[in-house]
């Protein structure tokens, strides 16, 4: 245990997990583990008696105490509707929430004239590929971001920030306006882009999927997301994303325009100059925004070097390397395995400092390793 | 010396290569110290004594005998010129070049009435993000493929066909418009949505980037590409690729129409039944697409199930984790590192066959590890 989780819980409890998928069932093991009483509910009884049985909390009392903390979670399109019926509920209560989007609850509750003094918006910035209670884990929040939206009373907002921090998380207090616009940029226009990249694969040749390498493969993972989650998703967040979309399409139009230019087949004879101008400013810009994704740790973006070792399928090889990579006195920063479409190999890339990138590929030369694309 | 570069060397030299950048050097590299006799050229002295030096081939002597093959391994809008030179040079050799886009080298070539009895295009797909002689390595190939295009004459296509069996890689035969098609959609249009995404970050509040996870990152790794050699494959391939981005603008645009009526702050009162099957259809067809991308070793896409282990940023400790995957006897199918944003401690997303993962999660857990999102 080396943070969080063996920290005193400040969080006080009854706390009450309305929703126990993923994300609720890993909040309830979390505290329960750690003596908070908190009590479950779903609305499946079969999610509801397995986080129970995992530990996650136990299921209500007659004699209970009042809730002094409601997590509403719940998928997104019925967030609004559970957190209005649990304020009402649980009148001494602050309610809080994980829907990814927040603009769109607080819109509802409003309108239904809910007690805002005591609802306050959350986005834990966590999850899993696997979902439901079997797949939660008491340490899934550790280190991401938990987004709590303003507006939102003190006392509120310091109930889920107290909460987040138990949980190893790290609050970050927004306008949810401004949540929902930066999800937009940083995760559901790229969810969009993914998709429609993906999408144009779906009637590809065999012969030019066999050509795929790393670069689609990157651009494409998120591309096998869930489509029901993320039409609902798209769909709380659609004026910010829609926004953004625009923008894109803009400068789509751009590349499309200038690619006319450029096409000897029906462009005119010889290529104006400047007409790839556009083209060139689109890589660019791209650059410059790449570059401002914060690195690890939240740090700076730093250029790594990648050194590329090619590394045999067999058990313990990438153990070896790592250990060598060790032995050779050089922190590694990042990896990713990439794997050579016909042979039994696969290709680490193993990120460095571009200081130390020359010194490690001479070591693991001398240690026997092939260096790669 | 695991495969390739114990084998007996088929390509019978002179071979000469021109421009001794990263692909041309590695060329050299493979060959010369495998016994084949490799001249250099580059129009840069410094360049090219680099590579010599290297001990990627020679420099040409007054009585050499007549070179068999020539490689054209320089920036691909000068391609053309230069094999055209080259055909004329040595009228007994077979040309081959290796830029990524075939057929506006053919088309050059044949307007200049070139002798296409001697000239055959390649791609061997490799690269690194180093570039230049200095990155050059032997096993920049192995387990690539290398794109071999037609139409070529038998003799052409079997001497590079030789080369690239030499180097490690896999040759594919391919027309060069079908090449170019399938480039155009496994890695260009990759390439410009990639771009296009990271360049709306460009004017991005610093607080959104912060949230930025997984996801974006994958999304925009390749948006860090070099501008000036990505505005010249584009043009080089604009017709296809911009075929390409225009089915894809049209799926952008049903995506944007659906969110309009999704948005309650513009759209209708109350969203039309049906308004979202558009943007859950994206979704969808995105999930096809991206489930039609080989998997590792040119197989068939598996689904493997992904642990996801907090590993403490400290020298060793990601080979001691991996060296715990093998004792609990399960072979790992693909790994990645993902950072928390704002603590010491990285994660290692580990993909396993989804009958193991319970197994390793279970045997993680009693060997300390904790179990992450």
């Amino acid at each position: 245990m080396t943070d969080g989780s063996g920290a005193p819980v400040a969080t006080r409890g009854p706390v009450r997990v309305v929703g126990t998928g993923l994300l609720g069932t890993s909040i309830g093991l979390c505290l329960a583990t750690r003596g908070v009483d908190v009590v479950l509910h779903d609305a499946s009884r079969t999610a509801l008696a397995l986080a129970r049985d995992l530990g996650a909390g136990r299921t209500p009392a007659p004699d209970d105490e009042p809730v002094r903390l409601v997590v509403v979670a719940v998928p997104p399109d019925i967030t609004a509707d559970v957190v209005l019926a649990e304020l009402a509920a649980h009148p001494g209560a602050v309610v809080t929430d994980v829907a990814s989007v927040k603009q769109y609850v607080l819109d509802e509750l409003r309108t239904a004239g809910a007690d805002l003094g005591r609802y306050v918006g959350s986005h834990p910035m966590a999850g899993r590929e696997l979902t439901g209670p079997a797949a939660a884990v008491p340490d899934l929040f550790v280190g991401r971001p938990w987004v709590i939206t303003e507006p939102a009373t003190p006392a509120a907002t310091l109930a889920v920030r107290t909460l987040a921090a138990d949980l190893g998380a790290v609050p970050v207090l927004m306008a949810a306006a401004a949540h929902d616009a930066a999800m937009a940029l940083v995760s559901h226009v790229p969810q969009v882009a993914a998709s429609l990249v993906a999408g144009r694969l779906t009637d590809a040749p065999e012969a030019a999927l066999a050509l795929a390498g790393q670069g689609v493969r990157d651009v494409t993972r998120i591309a096998a997301s869930e489509p029901r989650l993320w039409t609902s998703i798209l769909a709380a967040n659609a004026g910010p994303v829609r926004d953004v979309l625009v923008q894109l399409r803009a400068d789509l139009d751009a590349v499309i325009d200038a690619l006319a230019l450029a096409d000897r087949a029906t462009g005119p004879e010889t290529v104006a100059a400047g007409a790839l101008a556009a083209v060139n400013r689109t890589i660019a810009h791209g650059n410059t925004g790449a570059a401002r994704i914060p690195g690890k740790h939240g740090g700076a973006h730093r250029e790594y070097h990648v050194v590329t070792v090619l590394v045999p399928d067999a058990p313990g090889e990438l153990a070896r390397l790592l250990t060598d990579v060790g032995h050779a006195g050089v922190n590694l920063e990042d990896l990713r395995m990439e794997h050579s479409p016909r042979t039994p190999m696969g290709m680490a890339a193993i990120s460095v400092m571009p200081d130390r990138a020359e010194h490690l590929e001479r070591e693991l030369a001398a240690r026997g390793w092939r260096l790669a694309s």
